[in-house]
């Protein structure tokens, strides 16, 4: 088991590789084993309603739970590919301003699970969630299936 | 009834409006009461796989079925304020270069249907699709499901 990045590891690791997260302004708050909490600020995903457009809503909830699997897929030494195969977003409220995206992980079992199935048919299918908030309160909520695979997928 | 606006008209907007648009370089091929097509480059929407981040997918999805439904009200002199309020998206295969989004939008009937609606309840629901290519090939399917609303929602 290697250890899980610190958050500015992991921030610096998304704006790097995923040059959208920069653009979004998202700064990592907390990467670990119980969950990942992305922040993004108002102004550069902003909408002409002056609220948070759509499209950034899912892009962060998208990269809150990417980034979770991605790390737990790490830290078991896993080097499989990761891709998002379905998502589904509710949006609840008007986000006003800077917004927070938090993905809980899985449960230990589940992920243990996850990672047997990978390891036994090179391939494997999670579901998570992410809560997204603004001062607080859920203003919209995300279920996406990610699949990792040794090799191509 | 207005006309819509020309495809580099809308770009302007989109990029003045919706900033992330332009940091993803959407480009407006076009916008017509038959459908809007928009087109994004590889560059800033790339993420660690040399693919294009399923966050840019989504979001330039939910662009191209709001701009189709934005247009089609402004043609119809409505000034109603129109969100999104749910999408699932269904990432078919990697997308290695540019790639397109195009939203057929509703035919006339239904259009006209969801005006009085709109017209007559002061709200109106419309669940719009989009269809991602990639060279050609189909790389990601979209359904959105926008609201709009006479004043505040």
């Amino acid at each position: 088991m290697r250890p899980i990045p610190s958050p500015a590891e992991v921030e610096h690791y998304l704006h790097q590789h995923i040059p959208l997260s920069a653009d979004m302004g998202v700064h990592v708050v907390a990467c670990e084993a119980a969950g990942v909490t992305l922040r993004a600020p108002l102004a550069p995903n902003i909408n002409h309603h002056q609220t948070v457009f759509g499209g950034s809503t899912s892009a962060v909830a998208i990269l809150a739970a990417w980034t979770w699997l991605n790390f737990a897929l790490r830290a078991a030494d896993q080097t499989s590919r990761l891709v998002i195969q379905r998502n589904t977003v509710d949006y609840l409220a008007p986000i006003t301003r800077e917004f927070e995206a938090h993905c809980a992980g899985m449960p230990a079992a589940q992920l243990e699970e996850f990672l047997r199935t990978l390891e036994r048919y090179g391939k494997a299918r999670a579901t998570l969630t992410a809560v997204l908030t603004c001062k607080g309160e859920k203003v919209a909520t995300f279920s996406g299936d990610y699949v990792a695979a040794r090799g191509k997928l």
